[in-house]
């Protein structure tokens, strides 16, 4: 059986499970889905209804094993509740300690009923789904009251994979400031000490309150500064980039000496040890991060050499200080990861390792709830931009076109000719990297050309 | 960073981290991997030498991380030790309870010393690599005495990811053999009770006493069958196997019914409620396991839809009764997964999924100590077949074919060009599926043409 | 501007342009396409009205080039004339030596109005489309009355492109059989001597009367003989089918010896000269022929290591004797070449030759009028089989299995649900050639799993 | 057989015959390339020899066909010969009319011999290789004497083929300029009359005099300028770009209306009857060129859609007034074609139609004698440019890229190693387009990092 689509549904909630829409027959087999009964009894007396208005996180708890946590608004007048889980439709009763909910499909079809009890801001109870059942439980998010803060995070501990299982190592509210700084990919710090193995050790996980599976953060980087002086590349190019021919016969030296200077100074780098060919040749400086990511979906970890829906080991030189990066959220709280300065790096990352530095990283996060992207999306001041992160680049050129054709369909309003229309003649992609376990494209369209069209 | 190619790189030891080989420029750097002091003092006294003769299972410890597991076999002769730590050659000397142990590169570069104290079957202290120090420690592994013996195991708990930080549910030794189930892929049993939640839950996993990162193990399978009358289809053929034109202007009825009834008595299955177009259609039942697999390399978990270089959801019609599947192994114990059950499976598994269902299986591990494969190989009574596990088409297929060179290149002492001759001759290809998040292509040869071939 | 999807669009007629479909917005720009004036006078005198009755090979003719060849059938009841033109519905009126047809499109719209004059067998005039006018003529076919025959065809000069530039060797009714020979790749004949420059030089081309685009011809392969002992091959395998890494260090050998001998009597192939390794090394002989042809559409040429829509060197090890093979027609006649000898090839023609040898051949030539395929199918007692020859393998299995699909969609009156149930479960692929300008990839289904659903 | 590989081999002549180096085993086989008896008799009497001096332009014949024309460079004296023929030492002997010269590889080793007789400006005779004979003939080239100049080419005949087949409509020297026009991809000049039939009618074809394989030749465009007020565009995606999911969900309106005004004034173009969402929208016209081409190699014929080694349709919005294209030479005069012009395109041609308009251009022609290019380059003031043109974007990245480095390792002596240092930090990838049938990806460097090269 394959799951190969599962990665990228994120924006509508996968309930009663991940694989529920994939495994049509299998489900139908098990779970008939039949219209659920919904005669909601009449109550006698309407003392005591708890108020249940608020935003609750919903987890579905079946097989001992917890699965689809969710946002849920409910609004309570006297015993009646109203609402939303994700875009499904809320109806329910609140009796007592008693609560009963019953969802509704966008299409009018009934999704479920959920029974249960209420405890202050906790709720526990049963979910009905045609013949079916399990356990839900929620708790109620009360908003931060205060106002956003600027966090000096110094880290400690450096993480080698994307995972959801890592303890936050600071817990944030939206509209948050964090100033921070990272090792370089093989774990060494601004001081030139060694902190880390390496692979691109991250700095984080930061925990987002209230984000949960549906939503997308932003995170804004105010700041992606050089920290030190030295840096070092690889020093020949990998073979997804070059004709086999020449590979094959290309004579390199394994002696060859990629140790770089950066001087902040001029904002040029040159190789510490220059071949005589080389002695004049010197490179713009343009510090990046070759990582910002989230944990994961599905309990899966991913070595931070990785790409993905999630963000993760992107390696694009367009990620620099001023741009703002989109990330869908997997997990509650999202947990944010950074690192893999990069001094300086070509379209590809062709030489597998670019400009590899220590980076200072100021960065600001929001919170956009309800709303999902099925994978990175950034923005400066010049480009909004859409990644196409694949197995391969036909594929990742696909899904770049089609994630900034929809940002164009749903924010800004076009149809799918008009998005074609200016796609077709604006549109500019850079090859990201064509070095990591999934290639990346970005497809990008000037903010020039589309400020006519906002709507 | 990219980390691209650390993924099958995994026949020698990965020392003294996994990105040593990457990073070379970064390593430099911090690391300057100058020729060690490898002055070796003249014992005083040899007395109360301890006897290190045995295997090990030595694992590197940095940074409050434990990494590069490996075995190191190792020799006494009064205070003189002599081994090898995979490829590398160990010599030293134990004086009482301490122990220095250097270690050399195939090419007679120096690669390191460890030193430090035994205590009975265990044994720790200090790695000095040029400038470089960090810890080690190591546990002698006493093999089984007991003969191998059939365990019939009954699953309780099924697994979604492929992870090594499952407690495995089963410790076997070498030779053992296993009659277990599993469910299918959305997680019912042959009783037709769901007992987990879907997307391929696994039996298992199965720990494999002395199995360590550098070794293979080998899983022949005795029995593959069916156990339950009933299977679930996909209805509906995924797009990557499609044209574009086709797929956007092809009628399909989200209402078709592909539950199949199965009889194993004449070993065909059929729709359970066919279309009149269908009535007479049915299907050679041919089962087989969609999943085997081992944890993945990196302290990664992975959803039980990908396969990957550890076998995972691999979804090849000919992983049927009779094979034998190897698998490299990446974790101490290595940790075997099995599951995913198809009565039938057409090439590509192209409706997303085959036949599901549970199955009986029955299978015998060894281990095949030292040696490592790249990949899964299988290998039945008439061919032999290597698994290219990758992102495109292409790639499997280069992978696959280079992986069957090899096996010629390294089992039959065939040359690149002889190697060619046999390949370009004989070979044939099984696209095994195309619709999970790497696509699997299998190269093989028939034994009848490499009898003649034997060594 | 790209014509990329014009090359597959062939069953139905490109009137009036090839491109038209394509451009619609240049062609609207200058082409309104209005609905023409339609007025259909009354005849005064319909004395002495030619009988149009027949079958007309019709071309149109702009700007000094004839383009859109297409069979116009029609039928006259006096002065009226009713008819098609592929698709298109043709009505009419002759008066004298005039005519006038008007085309109607199956959705009703019109399409355009062919006024002229008759004589004899030969028609010609204006074409009128929206404000548009161009010209047209028409040749009446007089259907062969002579019983189909054989023809032993011995070759004289061998054709190194596919083009319907080059006259014909021979010009063939449907129903004849042709019994002839082809060079090596190379060029050599049956007895060694060398008779053409090399690289797949053809036999042909064979003009099958009658034969117009929008028609299928097809060849069935009564014999594919070897005629010669000996065969080379290529010693190497090409760098599609490897790894970048195991192509560039691996050591061969530049004068390996890869002449071999064929052992008609026994069936299988060895070495002339082998290595102390594969002196037991015997490969069962499987005659088959690299390249089937038709000439190429839009005036092109492509040289004989091409395959494509048309067929040409398809490298495919499954087109052996007894297969049928069916071919869309692009130009009047067809023009069929035949070449490319194999004794015995594994999949994907790894070594870029295979056991390259001139061949005997016999074939029987059909013609399926009407009716259109996209790409080369193949039909032997055992499998239906339908190509899928483009860029990369991703694609050349999604047109093979789309191809496979319509098959069943069109002959066995499968839905699209229907279709996938069949293909899900009993589809196979053979990799066909992964060494030339396209790769191939085949998609079968067994006969036995097609019997019941005949219709 | 394939003959994959011999596309961009063209840089040595492939003498005896195109296919010589893919089949060594047959040509062996046949051929045994012993090394030829290379006595060179001493001359007796040595007056009345003729003066071979200068260069020839020689071809060979075999099986009645002309192959491998290749430039050789004469030098008499007395009766002694030298010269060379592409990378071939020339060495031989002239007495009174007849000639002897022998071939000699680079490495050393005898390549054959020609005898022949001279008759003023040509010579003719018989090619000894081994034990093989065959035909050459060889007529000198007379370089001419006028100076540059410009030439206004009012085009009569437009193409639609790239073919060596094709007349030539005017010879050039190179120097020359060319001042012309070209038809819009539909076949509509610049007044709005329609003059071919449609599919990139090309302008030419231009002869190059003294052209030869295995030179080069550039093509510097003074002016692309447009030269009317109207263009007519695609208006939906191509489904190459767009996941299959969104190809074939998206409501595309067939009768968009996407014709385009063209603002030559303000340098900007709009639809000329927007949508309401669109009436705003406006994009900065940048006049191209969709098509530049030669005749291809091989006798073959490619419908003016197909980009490839030989330019085509390349549809790369670089492709601008100011750049100069180099191109490789396959057919003597080589055979320059434009057409195509774009108003506007985004990045991949997305829409398969661009802003087609036709185009004035003004060109100057050159000839590079002796070195060839694998495929086309371009160069303008900022950037040097290399095109990956192949059936797939990783192959076309890795054509550009590999391309791009060589012309590092030739023209600025970097070692592989130097060489990845530069693109690694400084390369950027352009994709040009992914909508004919191969794809096309450049690969380019700012000519401001590369000036401190300059050797």
């Amino acid at each position: 059986m394959n799951m190969a689509n599962t990665v990228t549904v994120t924006i509508i909630p996968y309930f009663p499970e991940p694989i529920l829409s994939l495994s049509r027959t299998l489900i139908k087999e098990r779970a008939p889905m039949k219209p659920a009964l919904l005669a909601v009894l009449l109550p006698v007396l309407t003392l005591n209804a708890a108020d249940l208005t608020g935003t609750w996180h919903l987890v579905l708890i079946r097989f001992g094993e917890e699965f689809a946590p969710a946002r849920i608004e409910l609004k309570s007048d006297g015993s009646k509740v109203t609402g939303t889980l994700n875009e499904l439709k809320i109806e329910g009763t609140s009796e007592g300690d008693t609560v009963k909910l019953t969802a509704t499909r966008p299409n009018g079809k009934p999704f479920g009923v959920l029974d249960g009890r209420v405890t202050g801001d906790t709720m526990s109870g049963t979910v009905t789904q045609g013949d079916d059942h399990f356990n839900w439980k929620a708790t109620r998010l009360r908003p931060s009251e205060r106002p956003a803060q600027t966090h000096t995070f110094e880290p400690v501990k450096f993480h080698r994979v994307f995972s959801g299982a890592i303890e936050p190592a600071l817990r944030l509210q939206p509209g948050d400031t964090v100033s921070t700084w990272a090792v370089d990919a093989g774990g060494t710090d601004p001081k030139g000490v060694r902190r880390s193995l390496g692979g691109n050790p991250q700095t984080g996980p930061f925990y987002i309150e209230g984000a949960l599976p549906g939503d997308t953060i932003s995170v804004k980087f105010n700041r992606i500064r050089l920290n030190r002086d030295s840096a070092g590349s690889g020093d020949s190019i990998v073979p997804s980039a070059l004709t086999p021919g020449y590979f094959k016969n290309a004579k390199t030296d394994d002696n060859f000496n990629s140790e770089w200077k950066l001087d902040r100074q001029s904002g040029y780098g040159m190789l510490a040890k220059p071949t005589e060919r080389l002695k004049n040749f010197r490179v713009k400086l343009n510090p990046m991060l070759g990582c910002v990511a989230v944990a994961p979906p599905a309990n899966q970890s991913f070595r931070t050499g990785y790409p993905g829906s999630f963000g993760g080991n992107m390696d694009y030189n367009g990620l620099r200080e001023g741009v703002t990066v989109y990330l869908p959220v997997y997990v509650p709280g999202a947990l944010l990861f950074v690192g893999d300065g990069h001094a300086a790096q070509g379209d590809g990352e062709l030489n597998g390792d670019a400009l590899e530095t220590s980076m200072d990283i100021e960065f600001t996060v929001n919170l956009i709830r309800g709303r999902s992207t099925q994978a990175p999306r950034m923005e400066n001041d010049e480009w909004i931009m859409a990644s196409g992160i694949a197995n391969s680049l036909p594929e990742a050129l696909q899904q770049a076109t089609t994630e900034l054709v929809r940002w164009l369909e749903r924010d800004y309003k076009l149809s799918p000719n008009e998005a074609a229309i200016v796609a077709g003649t604006s549109i500019r992609y850079d090859i990201a990297e064509v070095v990591d376990p999934l290639v990346h494209i970005v497809a990008k369209l000037p903010k020039e050309v589309l400020a006519p069209l906002k709507p």
